[in-house]
């Protein structure tokens, strides 16, 4: 499948607003009817089936094996972090990157365990979008660019059967706080947590660059979804938004991570609803925007541990359960085969 | 390590009441220090670093690799069974057993994708335990065979360094409701479910057994909580406690399952404070009492997905979870080592 080519934000406004890919119903409910025969009480499965039919859905099978998954995670740097918004210095982006490289990371450590392609797409972690705070992050052929760096990264993800997206960038927790403020409204303090630790100090010095980033950006909230994303979004967000976009033209089911990841998605299905239904979130970070933004969005996050870590670290740990789910609905005896009874009466 | 030989109950509560094994204190110090010396920000892994400090505690070891997990399930049937306190049949347990040995069920698909080793331990299912709604389930010395065939279970797995409990019985969430109820008190209706699927007239029908079965059984309430087990649990809830019992002499991890599971191993903490300090609940099962028994235990579940099948099975994905923390805690490199910038100041 090519991918699709994007140049103008306008273009991509256009492609949102028109049709869209959807899942197979004819597999949803023939995966349905297959868990229903499985030798075990209707629905004791509980989360496992509905994600075992989610995924039988936009695979297009009734009882799809899962062989290929992959991991993308974008790293870029953010103008804002130069306020301390963040406990660790800005630099820590790039040294991240070389972790990854390394092999270093938490999310190499599940990457391999769990047999899943890890990628890092690198969107220039040495040079910061502009500081949302006095600005618009990026301008729109920087947006475009990284978008359709996020289409090609999946496109060159041949053969991939399920994806994960993460996310690396220091700063970008008041990124995702100011563009859920600007998609969803409320206040600063409904969307500014302590990041990777914040002190209080800090934490109020964030709040206040979240509020200076909407006012700086008013003009930008009356221009739609995918602008408010350009305004408040970095570049990793732009290319996790358009990975994202590109998955769903691929029916390629998709597991979200924390509040960064699901931010920018989050710009996607304001843009239009249902942009999400491919997607579902891994977890539920400890970041206290989070919650918030799930709910927003309507989404039910299969984990919830506490994590803060960003890599796509929760939504790698989620696709243990996802695996789970998918084993037991592919290897169980229906309830014929194993000659059990049914339910009395 | 030899098992312990238990021949009367009264000689089970003098060893509850003595010397007993603790966690390895230095080796949880030095797996929480080598926690905060990975390349991450601290704590960000959530409730993954502190299942990776518990089992490095338990295992003696301030960075474990966990390579042979076991599972057992142990199965048996219940007297009260006959009045219709479940939505299936009772020779359902027998067929299950089949099942399991045939290798068609959830538990069987679950521990192949894990590499754990899955052992069913037959308590006679085709004799149930006596009627809970009439009298006591078991007579002592069939208490104590239960309880002693679960330590041989547990000191049959040589070499297993963690443990998943899990259980069959159809009506025995019935007997895991008159339990919790004789052990915390409270009305049945705070302790009696659906279990597999009863519908409303079947949840009055269950909840009238468990009054009855607290009454037959009022005698017992006062002669302490291996008593409460051996009048209200069944075999296989028996088993569960001496297999957890053992357990905890080997320092051998446990991740306990569901409600029934639950029930059985709270006996055990109510004997002693501390019991389970080697069990983490593995999942919060949809059965209506299974989380007032955790917060009566005190114990937080790993997930929360609205399962409610058994048979180890919410167990058997929590592991799932365990894996990862211990891959990111084995496999992480030190902040130290890939030159990453602490927190700034």
């Amino acid at each position: 499948m090519q991918s699709m080519r994007i140049t103008r934000l306008a273009q991509l406004e256009a492609v949102m607003a028109g049709r869209f890919t959807a899942a197979d119903a004819t597999a949803a409910e023939a995966a349905r009817a297959h868990q229903n025969a499985l030798v075990k009480p209707r629905g004791s499965l509980g989360r496992l089936e509905s994600l075992a039919v989610w995924y039988a859905a936009w695979r297009g099978q009734a009882v799809p094996v899962m062989k290929a998954p992959a991991i993308l995670v974008f790293a870029a740097s953010h103008g804002v972090a130069r306020h301390r918004v963040s406990a660790f210095p800005p630099d820590v982006t790039e040294q991240m990157v070389r972790v990854f490289h390394d092999g270093g990371a938490a999310i190499n450590q599940l990457a391999i365990d769990l047999g899943a392609e890890l990628r890092i797409g690198e969107l220039t972690p040495d040079r910061p979008c502009a500081d949302i705070s006095e600005g618009m992050a990026l301008q729109e052929a920087e947006f475009v660019q990284a978008f359709s760096y996020g289409i090609e990264s999946v496109a060159a993800l041949d053969g991939a059967d399920l994806l994960i997206l993460g996310e690396m960038g220091i700063g970008n927790t008041t990124a995702a706080a100011a563009l859920s403020l600007a998609l969803f409204g409320g206040k600063p303090e409904d969307w500014v947590g302590t990041g990777t630790g914040l002190d209080k100090d800090g934490l109020m010095r964030k709040r206040r660059i979240v509020a200076a980033a909407r006012d700086a950006n008013e003009e930008s909230l009356s221009r739609g979804a995918l602008r408010i994303l350009q305004a408040f979004g970095g570049l990793e967000m732009a290319a996790i938004a358009g990975a994202v976009f590109e998955a769903r033209r691929r029916r390629l089911p998709v597991l979200l991570d924390g509040y960064v990841c699901t931010a920018a998605a989050s710009a996607l299905a304001v843009a239009r609803s249902g942009a999400l239904d491919h997607c579902v979130v891994g977890h539920c970070s400890a970041e206290l925007g989070h919650r918030r933004l799930l709910s927003a969005i309507g989404k039910s996050p299969i984990l919830d541990l506490s994590m803060r870590l960003g890599e796509g670290s929760g939504a790698a740990v989620a696709l243990y359960l996802l695996r789970a789910a998918l084993v037991c609905h592919g290897g169980m005896m229906r309830m014929s085969e194993a000659s059990v009874s049914g339910p009395s009466e």
